[in-house]
């Protein structure tokens, strides 16, 4: 599935929507969703990762890939509201203070993230490993370069 | 989408499986990552019921009803593996010991659970807000179910 360079930036960066949708969720609730959503995705990125290393079960990858493209398409942009660059509390965040500074890179890396999630979901769906293989590689590549650039500690 | 009821058992209580294929996930890291899961779901569904109280964006609440169907469908019985039923150090959860007493009926609520999660996806992709709301209460319920049996704190 390919997506609008609008329809992402509005992912990506919806602050103002978020400002208004959302204005009861504190900006450490903010940190803890969206960390629950990359944490899931690192769940379902080991599977596949397993799978591919061993015994290739085509349901439990496909599943997988489900999981991980469904929760990158669901708006986490939204989560980067304002007071969420920084540690609150007890809650920490790995996030760099230039993810906020550079939204058209940040959406570039989105919509090139979504894209490889999307992809991989569709080819797991097909049950070829080898095929499974190099979208895997892809959408780990994908999470890398915005890892590499936004988060610090790698 | 209807499951058999062979596959869900798998799901919700493939310990078998989850010693094989992820003998490397600690009793904790199952928790952590089962919390992550249900932590996502959670913010989609707040998002889904902030759209059903004002403002209506069908394209964002289909959104959260696939994240919430895709995890939902990822197979998070694996999560559930053995020493996952008390807190460990630092790790808490809310999983009562009955839930891993009673397979056959965490087997029922959670087909119940995934048919529900099923049902509002396929819903909200044709996003009628009525059909939404009585979709969004049914899995509401779904999740209640299981709370009110095997989770602590109700």
């Amino acid at each position: 599935m390919k997506r609008t360079v609008a329809s992402t930036t509005f992912g990506i960066l919806a602050v103002a929507f978020a400002s208004a949708a959302f204005a009861d969720l504190k900006p450490e609730e903010q940190i803890e969703y969206r960390q629950a959503g990359y944490s899931f995705m690192s769940w379902n990125m080991g599977k596949i990762k397993a799978n591919l290393e061993g015994d290739f079960s085509s349901d439990q990858v496909s599943k997988a890939a489900n999981a991980i493209a469904a929760i990158a398409n669901s708006g986490m942009g939204a989560l980067y509201g304002p007071g969420t660059d920084q540690n609150i509390g007890e809650v920490k965040t790995r996030v760099k203070p230039e993810l906020f500074q550079n939204g058209e890179d940040v959406g570039q890396l989105a919509r090139e993230f979504m894209d490889a999630a999307d992809n991989l979901a569709e080819i797991a769906a097909e049950g070829e490993k080898s095929e499974v293989q190099a979208a895997f590689a892809d959408l780990g590549s994908a999470c890398k370069a915005c890892h590499k650039k936004y988060r610090a500690d790698n």
